[in-house]
């Protein structure tokens, strides 16, 4: 019997898969349960519903609210944050390189280092000296590393992804989907997912 | 020195104000928090925005997941559900009648009385049969509780109170709001915003 498994699907100019990304590997773990990490984009989900930037942006009540809140449960799990100048920030190139880390093996840790430059840091993750940065832990040539992140597999792959996630019923990040279909949506429902996940397998 | 407050601003046609008013009551007895009941209209906060009805009607995935994850949260806390046909359903002679009540002695069990005939039994609220038949364990004569219910005061009240959510940053309900002004919005918060209030006293 294989493990009990979830899909983690983010996108990294979400606020809030920030949190997910940095909670679900010990929560995972705890739960024996193993998780795929799948980048998408949400910008053509959201442009599909008639949105052209982030509902936190169109909605500035929610918006404001929403800061105050990450930075709460910032405080509250230890987690660095500090806000962007810039949000949502362009996310295509940190997918790309994303989902090469991830068939290679340190893609994870690297999902995570991204999240932190940019909610942790404020940094900007479409900046390519910010990625290269982000990619020296791994003992991967940055040059050629640029090269695969833009070549026509990957950006076919990445295109793929967020149409299955649209086709899945994703409408927004982070989400959780279980070997049986079911599907949560947000950072709150994680420990919901993986008892689901844990529970129907 | 006063016991620790907490605002419980809620809608009666929300979904998740049902879920939280369901459960407020026991965790804030635990945590020795006052909880002050406060019926609003989402509808002219929602307009403000350049909505005309829900966004779980205006997104359909996101409305899709709503249902299921309501279903999902009131199976896990032992809650009667059953999806009324209609959604949202009007709840401007419901949180007229509760403001009635609330002042009476009687509000907080007739709230949740509304909820559950809506969401549990997936009755129609702005029906006024439901409501007489509602206010039967109170012992208050429904014709008179009706045209209290109608009376100028109660009109404008609402309206302020609608007014006041507004101007204090409310975007959705159910929300939560500590004595030093901090806004949690979400059943989600409920056990956040209770922990803070008993913080912050």
């Amino acid at each position: 019997m294989a493990a009990p498994s979830l899909e983690f699907w983010f996108e990294f100019a979400s606020t809030y898969s920030y949190v997910a990304a940095m909670r679900i590997g010990a929560l995972a773990s705890k739960a024996n349960v193993a998780v795929q990490w799948r980048p998408f984009l949400l910008g053509p989900i959201f442009k599909a519903q008639g949105w052209d930037t982030s509902p936190f942006n169109l909605y500035p009540a929610k918006g404001r609210y929403m800061w105050r809140d990450l930075e709460r449960l910032c405080t509250g799990l230890g987690l660095p944050f500090r806000q962007p100048e810039l949000f949502p920030q362009p996310s295509l190139l940190a997918a790309r390189v994303a989902l090469v880390g991830l068939a290679e093996g340190w893609g994870e840790e690297f999902c995570r280092a991204v999240f932190r430059a940019e909610f942790g840091e404020a940094g900007r993750i479409d900046d390519i000296a910010t990625i290269v940065r982000l990619l020296t832990p791994f003992g991967v040539a940055p040059d050629n590393m640029l090269a695969q992140a833009r070549s026509e597999p990957i950006k076919a792959q990445l295109r793929d992804e967020t149409q299955t996630a649209q086709q899945l019923g994703i409408f927004g990040a982070p989400s959780f989907i279980a070997a049986d279909g079911e599907l949560f949506w947000g950072n709150d429902r994680l420990e919901h997912a993986l008892a689901w996940a844990a529970r129907t397998n």
